[in-house]
């Protein structure tokens, strides 16, 4: 940095293990200029590894404070962090912010808020860790067309996966090995029901496509009721599971969004992706496949991407959100279907799921685990039925790509004709 | 585009597989707000997918249009291409270009040139075809520690590889199909003889470093002498010969750059990484391991590269260099040392071989495709010997990381004792 240049000062709301890991990183590259000046966190009882006088009790204060240039929030509560993020920002502040719940609840309404203030919000950390899929997206292939933007969006969950595939790990300890390693969320219904990588594809969305999508419409089928008879299956047919989180632009335009565990061959680039690391394919009009791959969490490697934005923030970047004005409609999930494999250890459960799901009884088939179904169902009666399925334990993957039901082709063809 | 905006007119010099590639996907998506107004070729009688008065054969007259908003080089002459780009940069002019051979040669008179007039140079398309590798370095981890950055550049090559593997093809027919599908430059020793991927690792030197290495003093072994034992011996390791181009910090803090065969197991994401497919894998201090892959040649992954590039420019974007300021020193190769497999049919060159790079004549093995050697060599040994090595077809591939010698490692050690 030129000698004569102010450093940048920095409120740092939240100091968890993201505020931490980008602490540190600029603790030990003094030169950036950079300086974080004032830290807020919420709990003042909890043991810190800075001393009391570091931290402040409450954010307001960092809000108040005109002399700090830019803020990253951090935290855990996306309700907190959507009253900080858009109060600064109507002070027309320059913020950085890791909290994918939020920002997909509230986009709209973020990227209205910097048109109307002027300010910028930047948010590479809050999708894939250090993979910096966002600014790609939104810069690289602003003009691209995209047929479809897939990954694993979720580190603590491919953690559980890898563990039980590798070493025959039962569901319980592999998640409790993830929690140990810091890469799970604080509730871990958030990653282990898919609800944490849901987030991370409406945010996507709105970069690959310009679509706004409403994250409560969106399917997402977890991990819960996973089993050593899933994995096995899947081993048996040279696949694994993983869960993918999935936005396709279908025959017809539209987009499609969905995050389910899901049954990959080798032939797939997420296939190889394992533990904590995310990774991410674009089917790009000209481009052709892109793959990126990095580690999905963690303190430093998501600092790391906080940082980059901190940084992109001072050269003056923003997100151009190009896409918005050509953006495709939403595709209705009552005119999707796709191939599923189900199991439940007890038949009558699974007989019943199938009735659920408008499927015949005689799609049980039976394996050395015991009774699973295959089949083709609407993405409607699964996500009707998902809290059902959630809670019954019954593990669902699947088996292939969502497409289009054949009255809607027809609909679609005749209308060309 | 706003329509009471002025399109953005640019001047296209070359109209070869990137430019037709680039010129076919502007044509595809009219809404852009970019119109190319004028393209320069060369050679007036060959035959053109355009009319002829699209064209002027003096590229001359470009640099001397003041209407002109930007300047796309993508020529194939890195002489020519460093003349034109570097009369329109004297003029503060905005140009991207796609040439990594004119690139590696100039620039840090470039960069001093940019500095100077005011202009802007971008280069995305120079690297690895439609993988955002540069921008990737050059913004995203501009601050960011790399211990190394290395990959599989050459399309062309990995093509070629990649037939043999697959197919038992041998080198000849799988170039022959390799140029026939227009993944080749015009000159196949480029590709082959690993100058190509050489160009790309110096440029991406600068972005990932800071440092400009001079060209010609970085090692390059190719593909030249490679045969079915090669393909054949890899194999019954577990592993596949690749053209891998390795930037590294070393343990000294200084940087190394050569780009040779190299013998990858499936613990590499470069494993996977076929046909004309590209890959980088980047090891950063804090961000982790970083995997990206794409399409590394061919007209619309190239073209769209170049697209992304003028967009880029349009907003402003310029490259950074952050890294300049900090270079560390590039590493002398008398201190460097690998280990190395060999290969030639015929044992009397193979043991003269031996003698050039100093190793004992009892490195000589057998196996059912003939005679073969390894051991660790000097780097300064290829680097003297690489002219003849390459004349008299040996293969040489590295099977391992480059490390100091030795006496280096020693005397640092007790520099510091």
């Amino acid at each position: 940095m030129d000698a004569d240049k102010q450093p940048l000062r920095i409120g740092l709301v939240g100091f968890g293990c993201v505020g931490q890991g980008f602490y540190d990183i600029l603790q030990q590259q003094p030169n950036l200029g950079l300086r974080v000046t004032r830290i807020a966190v919420k709990n003042p009882t909890k043991p810190r590894t800075l001393p009391a006088e570091r931290f402040s009790y409450h954010a307001d204060e960092l809000l108040a404070d005109p002399e700090l240039d830019l803020l990253v929030e951090v935290i855990d509560d996306p309700a907190e962090a959507f009253r900080l993020v858009s109060t600064a920002l109507r002070q027309g502040r320059r913020v950085v912010t890791a909290n994918k719940a939020m920002l997909a609840r509230h986009l709209p309404e973020l990227v209205q808020l910097q048109a109307t203030f002027g300010g910028t919000l930047l948010y590479e950390a809050a999708v894939c860790g250090s993979i910096p899929v966002i600014r790609t997206l939104d810069a690289y292939f602003s003009h691209e067309p995209l047929r479809s933007v897939s990954g694993i969006f979720n580190g603590s969950s491919n953690y559980v996966l890898t563990r039980m595939s590798e070493e025959g790990s039962d569901y319980a300890p592999a998640l409790a090995e993830a929690q140990a390693l810091g890469f799970a969320e604080t509730d871990p219904a958030l990653d282990m029901g898919a609800f944490d990588p849901r987030s991370k594809a409406v945010i996507l969305a709105a970069h690959a496509y310009g679509v706004f999508l409403n994250t409560e419409e969106v399917l997402n089928l977890g991990i819960e009721g996973i089993g050593a008879a899933d994995i096995a299956y899947a081993a048996a047919l040279g696949q694994k599971i993983k869960v993918v989180a999935a936005l396709e632009r279908l025959t017809n335009g539209r987009v499609t969004a969905l995050v389910t565990p899901q049954l990959v061959g080798p032939e797939s680039p997420l296939y190889a992706v394992e533990r904590e690391f995310n990774g991410v394919v674009l089917e790009a009009e000209y481009a052709g496949t892109q793959f990126l791959q990095g580690r999905g969490a963690g303190g430093h490697p998501t600092g790391s991407a906080v940082l980059a934005d901190v940084l992109a923030v001072q050269r003056g970047t923003h997100y151009g959100y190009a896409k918005q004005d050509t953006a495709p409609e939403a595709q209705l999930l009552e005119e999707l279907e796709v191939e599923v494999y189900l199991r439940h250890a007890d038949e009558g459960v699974l007989r019943e799921v199938l009735t659920w799901l408008e499927l015949p009884a005689d799609a049980i088939q039976h394996d050395g685990y015991g009774p699973y179904a295959t089949g083709v169902v609407a993405l409607q009666q699964l996500f009707a039925w998902r809290k059902e399925l959630r809670q019954n334990g019954v593990f669902v993957a699947r088996q292939g790509a969502v497409r289009l039901t054949a009255p809607v082709v027809q609909e679609a063809a005749s209308a060309w004709a």
